[in-house]
This record gives C-alpha cells, sequence and structure tokens, in this order.
C-alpha cells in the first residue's frame, strides 16, 4: 500500500508542519487533525520532516515520534516520505531507520550543511550513506538551507543507484530543473519533483511529476487541483489556480518580511483555520498578536478563511 | 513605426550579440547579415547593447556607431530597444541620446554595477536619471552581473512614472516573476518580458509578455515559434520547442563550462551560421579551434547546422 | 582549578581535533596522547567540539564521551571549553549539561546554522537559551559555516548577560574584531580570541587576549611562543613565529586545495606525527597515500617533521 | 621626481575623493586645497580615480581632467597613481595615456567588473592589456566592488612583468595579505599596500608596505604617524593612534550604516574641515543635514574638528 511507491511518484506531496505543543513536545491531537485535513485535499503523499517541518531543530526523540504516529496515523492510505537529512551520518541512518519500522514510503535527504564540500565528495559521501538505508531515496537539492548544490552530473551519477528514486528540486533555479527533465527524458520512471510551491504549476506544465507544496498544509484542495489542471493541459484553469498561489506567497507568507516569514505566515495559518497551534520550535518564534490579525486580515482577502 | 511601441510589448526581442571585426571595430557587414537574420525569423523588436552584447565592454564610441547602424538597418520594420546601463550617469545620458537620434523604440536601464546600494538609494537614482533621458524605459533586473535586485517594491514605485513601460527580469527567479504578472494584474500595458531563453516558455503560459531570447541570434524561428505555441497555449508544441530551447542551452552553451560559456558558446555558434565572425570584445576571447568544432558537433546533434 | 576561568581568558585555547578510531568510535588511546602533546605546550585552555573538532558531524552520545574523557584526561590543568553549537535547542542544553558534569570550565555557542534569521531573531535565542545552560558561555562568530553574522550590536546587547565571558570570532574579518576591542575597551575581564591561527599574532598585538590556533593540535608550542612573543610586544620574534604560521597555513592545509584542506591536512599532520590517527567522520574523508606523503614532504619542509 | 617610484614604495598613499562642483564638473579650487592638505601630512603617494575617488561613476572626460590638475598639482612632490580600472578596455587605456601625459608615476588596475570570468581568462586579459600600457602597474585586489578575486597564483604570474610593481588588497582577508608577503619574501622590491585604513597597521607590523588609506583625505598625519609607529616598531604608538582610525571607522563611516556610509561619511568630513565640498556622483548622494550634523559631532568627540 502506502509503501509501494509509484514510479513515478506523481502530484502533491506536501511537506507537513510539525504540530508541537511545547518545546520538544509533539502536539499529537493537532498531528491527527492535520493529517485527516491534509489527506482529506487528495494529496498523493506526505513528506515529513523537510525544512517545513523544522526538521534541523528537532530532538532525534520527536523525530522518531513523529515518524511513528504520522505512519500510523496516515496508514497506508498514501506514501509517507521522511525527511533524513542531517550533519551527522548516524542521526541520518537513525531517522530512516524509524522510518522503515513505521512503514514509511521513502527517505529524502539532502547533503549536510555545516561542512563545505565539492561536488565528488559529496557524491561519495551519498553514495556510502544510501548503501546503508533501509528504504528508497529522493535527493533534495535545497541550496538556500544547505549551501550545497547537488548539479545535475552528481544527480545523472546518483541515479544510477536503484535506491534513487528521484529529486525533490527546491533550488528555486528553474533552468536547472528543465535540465533534470532533459537528462531523465528516457526514464519516465524517476520522479521529478519541485519545491517552492510557486513554481509547481509550470514545473508541471513543462514535464515534471508534482510538487511539494507547503501552503497544502493550509489549503491541500488548492494545489491539488492546480496540479490536476496542470497535468491535464488545462492553461486556463492552471493559471486562475497559479495566480491564487501567488497570493498567498506574496500576503500571508511576507507578513514578516524576512528568511523566516514563510515558515511563521504558514503555521500562523493553519492555526487559524484551527487545525494545530503555531508553536515553533527555537530558534523560530510564533508570531504575536498583531501579525496573527494580519494573517487573518490576508487569509480573508484571498478567501482562505471565512470572515 | 518602429519607435511607436506597442503597449504591452509582446513576444520575442532578441538581445542582440555585437558583430566586431576587431577591438573597438564594428563589422558593419556582419550586422547587416544579422539583422536580417534575426528580423527574418518575425521577431517582434531587437534589444542591443544588453548583457549578450557585451555593452559595458564596448567604448561609447563604438556605443554609438552600433546605436546608428542598427536603427537604419531595421529601419522601422520593430523596434530597436537599446541598454543604457552604466557605471556613469553621463554615459547612460550619452548613449539614450544617440539612441534618441537613431529612431530608437525605447531603453534598457539595469542598475550601476560598480558600488553597493540600498533600494531607496537606486529607486532615488533612477527617478534622476529616467527625467532627463528622451525615450522611454524598461526596468532591467539583472543581479547576476550587476549585483543589485530592483526589488518588487521597487518596480512598483517606478512604474509610476509614464516614461517606465515594463521590466526586462533576467534574476532567474521564476518567483519574483510571478509577482510582477500578479502587481501588473490590472496594467495590461505594463510590458513584462524574461531574460533567459530557459524561462519564456514558462513566462509566456503564465501571464508574461515574452522574453529576450539569446538564442534567436542563431535560430530566430525557434524562439519565435515557441512564443506564439505558449501565447496560443498550444502546450504541446511549446513543449517540443521548449525541449529544444533546453537542448541549447544544455550543449551549446556549455561547451565552456564557466560564466563566459554561454557568451562564447552563443556567439560562436552564430559564425558557424556564416553569418558574422565571434570575434569578442575583451576580456572575453573567443574559442579556439577544438571548442569550436564541438560547438560545431552539438549544433548538428540538436540539428541548427546541417551535417 | 580547570573550572574556574581567568578573567580575561589570556593565550593560546587549542581547537582540538576529534580523535576517532571509526565511524562514531572514539581513539581512546589517541586523545590521551593528544591531550597530553597540546597540554605539553604550555596552552591556556582546550576547546572541544568546534569545527576543528568536526563537531557537526559526531553523534551525541560520541559528544558526551568525549567531554567526559577529556575532562577526566586534561583533570583541571587547563580549563576545557565545550562546543555546544546546534540546529535543535536540546542538543545544545544536552551537551552542555554533559560538560558541567564533567568539570568543564565554559561553553561556545554559535548561532543554529539551518534557518535564516534577523539579528533580532538570533539575540532573542541566545538570551533564552544562554538562560538555560549551566555554565557560562563564549560567543562563537563563525559565520563561513553558520551563514550568521553575530553584529557586534549583538555582542554589546547579549555582553550584559552576566554567563556571557568573551566571544571567539572566526570571521577572518579583522575590521570587526578590532571593532570589538574598541566596544570592549572599559571592559578588560572579557575575552576576544581570534579563530583562524593565521590572524592571531595581529590580533594580540593589537589588544585581543588570544587566538583558537588549529595548528596547535600539532605543534603546540609555536602557537604558544608566538603568542607570548606578540603579548610580550617582541616584535621581530612575533614577526618570525608568524611566518612559520603563515607557512604551515600555506602548505599543509593546502595540499587539497578546497574547502575540507584545511581539516584534513591537519588531522594528517598530527597522525604523521604519530599522535593520534586521521580517521574522520562523514562527510569529510582522511587523505590518501598521495596526499599523505605530499603532507608529509611539506611538514619537513616546514620543519614540523624529522626527516 | 614624482614619477621615479621607489621600490617598493613605502608609507601611506591615500586614495583621493574627487571633489566635484556639480555633475560631471571639478571643483578646482577644492582639489587644490585637498592636494596640499593630504601633501601637508607627509603622505607617500597620492592615488587618484580609485573607489574612494567614485571613479567608476566619472565620466572620461572628466577622470582625464582630474589627472591632468591632479599632477600639476603635485608636481612630482610624490608619485601620482592612477586608477584605471574599467569594464571597457579602451576606457582603461584612455586612462592610463592621460596619466603619462600628465606626468604620473603608475596605474592601479583590478579587474573588469560587469562579466564573470575565471582567473585564467583573467590572467590572459591583465597580460594582454598590461602590454599596452604606458607606465608600470599595481595590481588591485578589490573583489567587494570587482566581484573577482585576484588569486595568489595569478598574482605570482604577473609579477614576472617587469611592468608590475606591487599589489594594492582591499579584499579585507589578512590571510590573503600575509600569504602574499610570504610569496614576496625575497623580492623585498616588490610593493605590497593594504587598502582598508583598519588594517594598515596590522599589514606594516607583519611584513607589508604600508596601506592607501581613505581616512588620510581628512586627517593625513593621524596615517602617516600611524604608519611610521607600526614601521618603527613602536608598538605603543602604533596601538594608541590605531585606535583612533578604527574610532573614525566605528563613527564617522557609519553614520549611514549601508553600503555606501563610508564613503558618505569620508567626504561629509573632509567638507566639514572647509576643504572641498561633498557633491557626490551618482548614484550616491550627499548627507542630508542630520547626518552632517552628526558627523560634525562625531568628528568632535573623536577631536577631528574643534568643537
Amino acid at each position: 500500500m502506502g509503501n509501494v511507491l509509484p514510479k513515478p511518484l506523481r502530484g502533491i506531496v506536501p511537506p507537513m508542519i510539525t504540530p508541537l505543543a511545547g518545546p520538544d513536545t509533539l502536539d499529537l491531537a493537532g498531528l491527527e487533525r492535520l493529517v485527516e485535513h491534509i489527506l482529506s485535499g487528495g494529496v498523493d503523499g506526505l513528506f515529513i520532516l523537510g525544512t517545513t517541518g523544522e526538521a534541523p531543530a528537532l530532538s532525534y526523540r520527536l523525530r522518531r515520534e513523529l515518524v511513528a504516529h504520522t505512519c500510523r496515523l496516515v496508514n497506508g492510505r498514501v506514501p509517507v516520505l521522511v525527511g533524513i537529512t542531517d550533519c551527522s551520518q548516524s542521526g541520518s541512518v537513525e531517522v530512516a531507520c524509524a522510518a522503515a519500522n513505521a512503514g514509511a514510503g521513502a527517505l529524502v535527504l539532502a547533503p549536510p550543511y555545516y561542512f563545505g564540500a565539492s561536488q565528488a565528495e559529496l557524491t561519495g559521501y551519498f553514495e556510502r550513506l544510501i548503501a546503508q538505508l533501509p528504504l528508497p531515496v529522493f535527493l533534495y537539492n535545497q541550496p538556500g538551507n544547505t549551501r550545497h548544490v547537488i548539479g545535475t552530473e552528481m544527480v545523472r551519477r546518483l541515479a544510477d543507484l536503484p535506491a534513487v528514486l528521484g529529486v525533490k528540486d527546491s533550488s528555486l533555479d528553474m533552468i536547472y530543473f528543465h535540465k533534470l527533465v532533459r537528462l531523465f527524458n528516457d526514464r519516465p520512471e524517476f520522479t521529478l519533483l519541485v519545491g517552492p510551491e510557486e513554481l509547481m504549476v509550470e514545473a508541471v506544465l513543462l514535464g515534471g511529476n508534482g510538487g511539494m507544496c507547503g501552503g497544502a498544509n493550509i489549503y491541500p484542495n488548492l494545489y491539488v487541483d492546480a496540479y490536476r489542471a496542470a497535468a491535464a493541459g488545462d492553461l486556463e484553469l492552471a493559471n486562475r489556480l497559479h495566480r491564487r498561489i501567488i497570493d498567498i506567497s506574496a500576503t500571508v507568507y511576507r507578513v514578516a518580511q524576512d528568511e523566516s516569514g514563510y515558515l511563521r505566515g504558514l503555521k500562523c495559518a493553519v492555526s487559524l483555520k484551527g487545525i494545530c497551534g503555531d508553536f515553533m520550535a527555537e530558534p523560530i518564534q510564533s508570531f504575536g498578536e498583531a501579525d496573527r490579525a494580519e494573517v487573518r486580515r490576508l487569509m480573508i482577502a484571498v478567501d482562505l478563511l471565512e470572515a
């Protein structure tokens, strides 16, 4: 079921936020509501412990708990993908084993993010690590946070490993994405997903398989519908829904106009819909009342919330 | 005619390479062939003295000559846009006056590229400079070479000036471009063109007006056809042509895998088609024989040249 | 004793490499030899679990073991400083508690290194975290690896906390360091140490308190002597020793000319002196035989090893 | 006289600000007062048309005028060095010829600053350009504004050209500077000057030949005295004067806390001493009254101006 992954994996695989009841404490009731909310939108998978899930800020204990509870709640309805990006190889392996034990479908792996490394060093590291992993892997290109690009040549080499199923590209660089589409033109089973939701429609219109759209935590239908319109070639509908996606990006995610503004706005919006609280892991802080009121106002304006 | 600009300016406006006979010497015969070659492809304008035209490396005398000869050769068949980006305000004004005298249609202006400056400082500079210019202006967002972003807020302010007709965005950042489309949703006469040719199809599919595609120096029909397919919503054809555009980008422009590889590959390809030589302005050097042979091989492979 | 820190902490506090017997396994015999080797050079403290110690790549279990064993081996002869930099606050606290239990003298804290954050967000985070820590703290400015600068204004604010004893600056930016010296001109008990060994002599000549010199793992006397010459104002001797420090930097650390070249060269050099092996934590790999022979040759040339 | 350059060139060679009466107009009376003011401080040369001189923002006509008038006013009392950095090779040659005609002593050359280029491309460019120049040359490492580092290997190669007399390093990277000192240990006639005044004292204490200190436009004696103290090994005096240099940097240059704050503060300070006005070339704007009053207050505080 959920751990038999379609090849390629198509559609919307939301990067789930992590519901927290307090520092280092999962919000279990919120998690259950959130999983049901997202799945009710018709998504094609669920990605936990990514950047949107604040994974690097969470303890391993909490990460293991989140993996176990999420897989239990999803219960095979869709594949669960688990982020194992870590600066410590043993940390990556620990989370990967928890994922396998819980019945997750695949792992998502970005480069370790403290030390500089050449493409050759990273390729070797990935080869050695992937050989130890109990589940197949998606490569995660995330230079904004990790400072490392997974270059197209490195993707080409790693894609020869049977365990490597695809790439999630969060580089914001659509030329890179188009070059991946070209590279895997004759391997239609290799999955190419795009990270930022603002780029999902064009990625799908031009040959990508789908997207990991953070906004699907708030409003999963919007992204699923936009994906389906794009995949079906309904350009007019795809455009109309794409514009709503950009509306959210230009408003809700920009209440705080800094690097954490996206995460704070997103988690606040989910909490305003009554799904779970917006407690955040350090070092990021939830919005205060004024910013929260502004998010509410903007959500009503873009029609994500009733007035 | 050529200097009555459509609003918005739609379609393909190639950034023309500058045919050189030697250091600081225009290749007039090559220029004539190049102009005819590009115009024969059905383009909607011609942009000279941009990054692809090596403008910052050319003397003012040569820039003035290029403006005069190009406008004469084009003779009103399409609007000529002239880049006036410069670190010296008097240099920008000098080229702008040459453009007005020659009958060009508009100017293209990126921030000065030596000193750091805040968005407020740049906004003020643009306001003071634009007030002195004899022709309307497109803002040119080119952070890769100028180190300055023209932020969406700065665009919004400058777009209030009647002389500002639109934006050419070469930032590679499609989220930025989508936010511009959103910002000017109710001003359809404001032109939004995208810089890198690899992003033209998606820009047009999602509300942009066209692109400044360097590859149109080699093969103008390809880009014009791709634009028309995208603008007409013919997704299948747009995809097929988009893939050829990416093929060129992934091969011809990557013979030298460094920052000047695009320019050297492009000019070499034009010369292999017998249009003009590939002499380049310092500090960039034309390809040697081995790289030239490789470009020839790749052009045949992607079907831009007969074997 | 070792956990009564002098204020300011003056002199050479080497950032110790972490001797490893294999993946996730401490080399205890090597650790003992290394601690004795470094302490024999007359150093003024020992800093473990920094960048040079590959801390972000080590499991918490191994970090706790290293803290316990090192404090036991040092046995109060000099203060032990323990790096607690982490993307997860609970991880920082866990290592800090191990340090307090083992009798360490202080903690060293750089910003978390995955998410972007404003100076205000980082200041708040540091304030909340420091309030939970069982030992005093040195701030660690390390923008090269963490992507965050601890700006002078942020230092000024945090220095008001009684637990904050000083700054280790690894920014490579001596203007920043001079501004810190100016800022704490009237607080001589506040410690200012510089990170890269190549900048230690000038930092001390112009008002700094000392340095955390990685090369002191190989040759502690050199750095201690250079510090003492600089602190005593013996400019001729300081210059002579500074030039040997630069010799090492320009040769041993540049056998691999990439970002990990310093760490690989340093650990290889220590192993060539027979102190401990050069097994490295993933993703970095030890040198192969050819590079190892080159390090040997260079060490003989700069007189760090007998022929 | 002034055009027989000592080898090495030792001491303080101020990068002169450019006195302007208005847009594209030299302030000749101000220039004369400024030259006399600077020379009265005992400087060892005068560097015009650098970053501090706003060269990239000035027209060639104004640059030629400045060269001619400055050389006439200096009249051989010290060598005049002329910046010829330009994106256009013909522009560099034009200013170089003006410098030779006016009797300047040497040229100062940083990489062209629009296009990306590899170290090999830049080395070739410098070799071809230097062969055309009528005067000897100092290489100018200025990555902050040009985006290109002149790597130590490139310096080593270019230093084999007889026309290359030395390096001015404005990289802010003292490790790089120390490696240059090491590289030219056996060529004492090769000049190594440091750019930012905040790093001059340490550069001279550790083997450099002097500095190009912008603050010497305001207060030449301070920098000359600091240089002489450092060169003579008077560490106590060097420290005292270094602290005043840092005081100026941390106050006068930080009234505007952005990238142009140094230039605006410096030019304002010179005008407050009654030497010349602070009209600036676009895109930078002089301070308004509030900031000007703050500069005045700070200058009194650091004792550069009478109350």
